[in-house]
Parts: C-alpha cells; sequence; structure tokens
C-alpha cells in the first residue's frame, strides 16, 4: 500500500456508509466515469444471477451517450430475491440516474455480500447520495475499502508504463475472499486505464487479462451470483492506443499485470489462507487437461490440508491428479515441489528427500510443478490452503 | 453393534498386530473362504491403482481353483512405490501361498493406509501367520476393528433374510473415513453371503449395490487408489439362488441395504463429521443431471461449512446449483431442508421461515430435497459437513 497509485483522469471515486449490516463502516461506493471513456464488463458464469448483474449487462449493452456511474455496495448481494431484487436495483439506479440528470442506462450497479435478503433501498440510497458529494479523483484506497466483505485487507494495484514520450496509467482495485473460482467468483474488480482504445480491442485485452488472473485462482471451487470484473479507459484522446502497435503491447502486458496481481491479492487474502499454492501444469495432451488437472489439484480438500499442515505429501497429489478424468495414465508424470523432486514416473523420485521437503513446506509461497509428459499444453493456478479458520469464517452464521 | 452377528458358513477370520504404525493394536486381518465360494471383486477407478489392487485384480481373474485367502493390513497403503511395491506384496502372497499348499492366485491382498512409504513386508507376513493361527468363524468384531485407520469404530452389518422356509444370511464390515467419494475411495468393503450364486448374477447383484451405497456418497471428493469392495458367497449348495426367483430378490434386497448401511456408517464416521447429509435430487432432466447436482452440492466448501455451522444457507445451495454446468435455468427450482420450504422458482420461498430452518439444522440428520423441474430423474447422495476436525486431522503430518 506504499506505493504511488497513480489517480485516472476523468475517474472519480467517492464512499459513504448506509449504516446496515457494517455500522458506520464506509460500505456504499460511487465511482463517476467521464463521457469519452469505453466500458468492458464480464460477468458470472453462475446460472443464478443477481439482480445488479443483470442490470449491469443491460445497461452496458444499450452503451447510452453521456458519462457513467458505477454504484457498488458491499454487505448485501441482493441475489436469489427474485423480483422484488429487480425491481430494488432499479429504483436506486432511477433514484440517482434522476438526481444526475442522465439515463437510468448510464447507471451500472454491482452488489457483494449475503445473498437472498431483501437490500435496505433507502439506507444505501442515502449512502450513495452522500458519497456523491465527496467525490475525488485521489478517492482510491477509501473505495478498496468500502467494497470489502470478509476480505481482511484492500487490494490495490497501479502501474505507469511508458512508451518512447508517451505513459500509460493503469489502477485498480478489487476484493473477493472466498467462492473464489473461474468463471470467477465474489469477486468485484475495477480496473481504469488512461487512454483511449476502442472497444473491441477494450473486450479483447479485458479478456485475455481475465484468462491468466481471476479465471486461474480458486479458493474453494465454489462461484457467486455477483462476480463483476470491469475494465475502463478514459478516453483520453491524447493517449490513442491502436491495435497492433507497440503501445498496445505494452499497454496490454501492464493491464494483464494488474490483474494478475489482483488476482494474486485475492488468493493472500483468501479466507483462512497461510499459504499461496501455485499448481504449475506442463506437458498436457490438451488445454482441456492442463486446467482440469490443475484445478483438481488446487482444490482436492486432502492436498489444502496437508498444505496447511506443511506436510509434503506427494501421495495425495498423485491421488488427486489420480482421479482426474482426463488423466489415462501415470506412467511419465513427474511432480516437483519449490523445485525439489517428489516424483518420477508416477512413482516416489529417488531423489526424494523427507528432510528437504519438510523444510521446503514452511515457506509461505508453494509451487507444485506437475509434468504430465503426454504433450505440450500449460496452464497455471493460484490456490490457498484449507485451514481451520476456513471452516471458522465460513461456519459462522450467514457470514 | 448390541445386535446380533451372523457366522458365514465356510468362512474363517484371524486377526493380529504388525508392531508397526498402530504399536500393538491388531492391524493385520487373514479371511480364509471355502473352495465352493464365488467371488466379486470392484476397485477404485483411480489410475493411481495400489500394488495390493492391482495384484487382487490379476489373482481374481485367474479364478484358482481351490479355498481363497483374503490378505488385509491397514497403517501402509503400499501405493505408488513402483516396482517395489508389487514386489513386496507378490512376496508375502507367495510366503502365505506356500505355508498354506495353494497357488499364489488364491491370495487376494488389501492394504490401507499412508501413500508411497514402503511396507514393512517382514512385519505384515509375520502378522498374517500369527493372524492365521488364531482363524475363528465367529471373529467379526475384532476383523472390523482391525482394518481401521482413521476411522474411530468399526463398521459391521449382519442379516437374516427368510424366503418361505429358506434362510439367507448376510454379514458385511466396512472401513475409511475419508478420501471417499464415488467410483469410491480409500474404502475397504467385505460383504459375505450365505447362499450359493452364479457369477454373473453375483457381479450384476455386486454393481447394483455399489450404484446406491459407496458410489452415492462422498466426504472430500478425493479417491484413493486402494479402494476395493468384496462380495463373497460362500457356495452353501443348501441354498441356492437362482437369477429371477423369489429368492434372488429378497437376497438382493437386503444385500443392497447392508452396503447402504456400511456407506451410511462410514458417512456418520467422516473426518470430523458431526451431521449426516442427505442430498436428494428429484425431476433432473436426466440422471447425469441429478448425479452432477448431487454431488455438486453434497461437495461444495460453502454448504458444508454452513451445515455445520448449523446455518440453513440456501444461498449458498443456490449458487452451488448454479455453477454446475449441467443446469441451464433455476426457473422451476424447488429446495427443502428437512421438509421445510427454502427455496421456490429460483428464489426464496414465501413460506420460508428462519426460525424453523435453524431449528431444523441442529438435527444430526439433513435432507436436503432439490426439485429442478425439468424432467423426471433422480439421484441420492449421502455427504457430512466439513468442520475444523477435518482440518485438523487431515493437516496433521502425514495422517
Amino acid at each position: 500500500m506504499a506505493k504511488k497509485i497513480y489517480d485516472i483522469y476523468g475517474i472519480k471515486l467517492g464512499s459513504a456508509s448506509s449504516n446496515t449490516r457494517y455500522g458506520k463502516r464506509e460500505d456504499s461506493l460511487v465511482v463517476t466515469v467521464s463521457s469519452e471513456a469505453q466500458l468492458s464488463g464480464k460477468f458470472t458464469s453462475n446460472k443464478l444471477k443477481a439482480a445488479p448483474v443483470t442490470e449491469a449487462i443491460q445497461n452496458l449493452s444499450a452503451n447510452e451517450k453521456g458519462s457513467k456511474v458505477l454504484l457498488i455496495n458491499a454487505g448485501n448481494a441482493n441475489a436469489a430475491n427474485g423480483p422484488k431484487g429487480i425491481k430494488d436495483v432499479k429504483k436506486y439506479c432511477k433514484e440517482i440516474a434522476s438526481d444526475l440528470n442522465l439515463n437510468h442506462k448510464n447507471i451500472i450497479p454491482f452488489s457483494t455480500g449475503v445473498i437472498g435478503q431483501a437490500l435496505p433501498v433507502s439506507n444505501y440510497l442515502k449512502a450513495f447520495r452522500e458519497a456523491l458529494t465527496v467525490l475525488d479523483s485521489g478517492g482510491w484506497k477509501k473505495a478498496a475499502n468500502a467494497i470489502l466483505t470478509t476480505d481482511t485487507k484492500p487490494k490495490i494495484v497501479s502501474k505507469e508504463v511508458k512508451v518512447g514520450k508517451k505513459s500509460f496509467l493503469v489502477t485498480g482495485f478489487a476484493k473477493g475472499s472466498g467462492m473464489i473460482r473461474p468463471d470467477f467468483a465474489t469477486l468485484l474488480s475495477f480496473v481504469f486505464v488512461d487512454a483511449k482504445l476502442s472497444q473491441s480491442l477494450l473486450n479483447k485485452i479485458h479478456t485475455e487479462a481475465l484468462k491468466v488472473s481471476f479465471e486461474a485462482i480458486t479458493v474453494d471451487g465454489d462461484t457467486s451470483p455477483n462476480d463483476s470484473s470491469m475494465l475502463i479507459a478514459n478516453g483520453n484522446k491524447e493517449k490513442v492506443v491502436r491495435a497492433g502497435s507497440l503501445d498496445e503491447r505494452r499497454l496490454t502486458k501492464s493491464i494483464i499485470e494488474t490483474f494478475k496481481e489482483l488476482a494474486e491479492l485475492l488468493v493472500k487474502d483468501a479466507e483462512g489462507a497461510t499459504k499461496l499454492i501455485k499448481v504449475k501444469i506442463s506437458k498436457a495432451k490438451n488445454p482441456e487437461q492442463a486446467r482440469s488437472v490443475a484445478f483438481t489439484v488446487a482444490e482436492s480438500p486432502l492436498v489444502k490440508t496437508a498444505m496447511f499442515g506443511s506436510d509434503a505429501n506427494w501421495g495425495r497429489i498423485l491421488s488427486a491428479i489420480g482421479r482426474d478424468k482426463t488423466v489415462e495414465s501415470l506412467d511419465k508424470l513427474q511432480i516437483k515441489l519449490n523445485g525439489l523432486p517428489l516424483v518420477r514416473k508416477g512413482f516416489v523420485d529417488s531423489r526424494y528427500s523427507e528432510k528437504a521437503s519438510s523444510d521446503a513446506m514452511k515457506k509461505k509461497r508453494i509451487t507444485i510443478e506437475i509434468v504430465i509428459g503426454t504433450g505440450n499444453d500449460k496452464f497455471e493456478v493460484l490456490t490457498s490452503d484449507l485451514s481451520e479458520d476456513y471452516v471458522l469464517i465460513n461456519s459462522d452464521y450467514r457470514s
């Protein structure tokens, strides 16, 4: 957090408290986006879609002229509330639109929190109105804090990319610490770029960035009805980025890094997590096998509890790979843990050392390398260990 | 355990201690089966198959004449030990075969315990030899205890089925409390029947019984390289059972009940379990959807921790269903918990009562009924909750 956070021209942020679930803690965020901006939104693949998600998808696709306003509330997901949920989200979007003389399609809502409880509309509406009175182009830290639920820390990443004399800025913040899995999860992420890009280029970069960030992490395999990722370019006419240019390559790289760093911050702060675990698959038969094995291992409760217990239990890793439906044989399989040999040709590597592996397991960052040996495809997934605290947090009534 | 346990004519059991992992606790079991018997064996679908599993499959398929001897050891799985594992299992099978003047193919080995550590062959061999000196047709309880690993209780089921003047007996025991999942898991199960059946009829009943018992339970989604289920008919000539007869129907029903009761005992004793949860799917589009949704809900860490916390968190159940790949819409979905309405048409049921549901959640047996409403197929799966103790047990070094 000590690092510099770059403001993004044309973006203002304001936050306030709804005085509901979290008492006086700020839980309501407004972000205003200038009318020149391009917005790309990607949403949950869960068939249970929260009311704000269906509303945000509709409003974004209307592509209304004029400035846009993001309304984000924490504490209540407004999910699985049926027709009432839809009515509620429409109500506060319309009110805010009317306050600002905008069409209601210029308002993009996001919610995170408990599923299936009616949203206290008037409280959040009041908070959004209050937030609008304190808009500030430097409000990033407060914004990153206002959207948190079970997270213990705010997550912000900010970068400057220099290409010749030009300088591009990227600043983003995100939240989420459980229910995180590809096709992603109770994840809200907002990344802003100081540049002008075409809508199609922005969408392309967004898809590419998600694939290696929020779609390559998992905490518990569960996903949420509220997951939303926004990539917003402010449309700065002095920083036009064209497809295929050096500018585009550098900026894309920087955006992807921002997404990856945010994703890593999420996994580090995962519910009850004590370790950051990278599962790295190589030489898979095809991309599906690489992905499937990565997630099978990353989500195995027995592997995750062994990691928590600092046990280099390669038998459990091997056994998880063995039950993956895409795997036909373990004959060419190799497993390494932080570079140390565990398994070769499907059984214990003769160079395996219990002592060395146990020492390696004490580290906070663990890399499990799995070489399947049946092809040339690879995939990486980040996950956390499974601790008693995960159970504590999630068995607490209506966390 | 207070119930009567019926001995099965022709079956003798003896147990002893190997003085290895569990000190003086008996951990080595020998079961001798008369030469008239029919044996049906089903084994793990994990591509990582323990050495005793490949050996047992080979020896069973040889269908050698003469009596059979089952050798079961707890404490060491002899899995992922490469060629040495195979050499080791062959060694003690040959020694015991030679002691008893049998072909080595008459010996069927089973192991359960830690993966990837060399089996202390001479210790277990000594124990098997000692067990052979104390064979007893009434040794069921000792046998059920000798095969345990992290289980806290032995699991035995015994039944008598009367058909007219005839009486059939079924007695079985099993072990397993983690890594339990269909295509089943560190599960060893041995069920014996006092009857004569054809090999094909026995196999058919075995497959049918597994489908609704060990293949319909899950603790953590992990499976083991050692899973084995044996259904053995003693070949009693006075109790011939023919396919299609009333005898067959009654006996089959009783065998299926035995398998189901053993499976339920396993889930009740699952690592850290405090509740027995039945997930009951109906009106699914097809059998695959019924099965898929049942396992997605039963294995969701967020659903399982909510169950542990006695929280009727229907939002998490709904969200788990929503991420299942076979589900296209939640519009017709209904969810009930112990008969109480939670969800209707995909959102909270108007008859939902927080108070009544919370009271229902305090029970030790929870039934989650999910009506998908897109067809007519159904499936049931039994699971446990996810507690802090599960994490404690499994993060303990090399449990």
